[in-house]
């Protein structure tokens, strides 16, 4: 079963734009705020990893937009571990609001990331990592074998 | 021949993150940029749209990233009107940077977007506009016939 | 005894810039979550006032800054309102962050508002509203008396 | 006389907020391009002072907020350096709007600066680098003497 995680989040009024609405762009950072959450919730913050030198840069992104959110609402960011190798990892996202005691789905969304190090150059994360990631345990120090 | 515009932008500080580089949501927002110089080059600003009720929302997008933007760049974000219909309008983009006289590729996105009024329903664009856009002339007061 | 409340906040990438630390504009986005969350606690949201047409903007702002804070931190926003009558209203904040059990000074800052209706014209807001504010009880509905 | 210098810019959809007006944090962003244009006018980009491990952090920033500037609104950001030392240096803004052929005040602003080194202790620049500012010429490799 893929690995999985919930993060609760209030939209701030910076979050908004003069459609009165989220602005599109801050769905990219909700989806980021879940995914690192879905990390710490295996054992392993973003933090630690950057300070062994191991980064998880973005190579794709994408977002469906269904219905807004709005200010001062309180998102679900559910994020999903869809698939990691060794060469890199890849995530789908579910926003949503609850209204009347249901979820009401505002977005959808994927990101692909690639492993690197701290120069910058594309590196293999240790099957250890990959498979500790797989059954839900992520130890930032496996990651570089 | 499709539509098409190039911004220039620089980077500025609040747009980088702890990395060095463009933080990646950002993206859209310079992709945004384009869109609405694209338009406006056309002879339409989005704030007439807006002010006569007529809405451009995004329904989904989508970031390739290549290279990394960094700090103080200067960023060619060229904006292509893919395909425009009645009922919505989806463009391309590139993102480069000139090096060594060269322009070398960051990203490439695009977004679909579909036609809104005022109280948030989707409208139908009329036929003047959308004739308009194709050949390069969008004006604000055709969008609503 | 002036209204206080204290708001925890956890430091995301998008707030970071090269230099690896919070960029200093957020400093202002994260006084705002404390005063939005004070006047939550008293009763009141920032949403409910906008939707009876009365807004809070800012007239003034000010930071101090002492120390860094860091991609991840935990933050302490604490967010006490310093001053109200029926025109305005102040806020002084503390932004902090534990270490090794004790809270470092990372900021410190003053905002100053005008009430206006949603029309943007200066308003007096009822004497009753401003008394409740005082001693603790934001009722939005009595904004306007 | 001061150094001075005036940089235009466009507002963004991603800086306005739901009122429909510039989110007010976004006034330290545009202070912060005039202040760098301005360095750039005397020859000097920050990237420079960055490279060569020079950095200039914020330790105050204040604003006074006038009137709203709006989406697509054509801004100017008037940027002086008011003083300069070995220590430090401040700067004032302006930021206005044109209207029927006059400046209309939409904020002004104030900010004021330590010199630092890479490993973010307090430096002392050069008296060169000091002079240079003070006739306006800002050369990056002054800076450490």
């Amino acid at each position: 079963m893929p690995q999985r995680h919930e993060t609760t989040l209030r939209v701030t009024y910076r979050d908004t734009d003069k459609m009165g609405v989220v602005y599109h762009a801050n769905y990219l950072v909700y989806m980021e705020v879940g995914r690192v959450e879905l990390l710490r919730s295996m054992g392993c913050t973003y933090r630690e990893l950057e300070d062994i030198g191991f980064g998880i840069p973005l190579i794709r992104c994408a977002v469906d937009y269904r219905q807004s959110a709005h200010y001062d609402d309180l998102l679900y960011i559910d994020a999903t571990m869809k698939k990691v190798s060794r060469r890199g990892i890849a995530f789908d996202y579910r926003v949503t609001r609850e209204e009347d005691g249901e979820r009401v789905l505002l977005a959808t969304g994927s990101t692909e990331h690639l492993f690197m190090d701290g120069g910058g150059k594309l590196v293999r994360a240790s099957q250890r990592f990959v498979d500790g990631l797989e059954r839900g345990e992520a130890n930032a120090h496996w990651a570089l074998g």
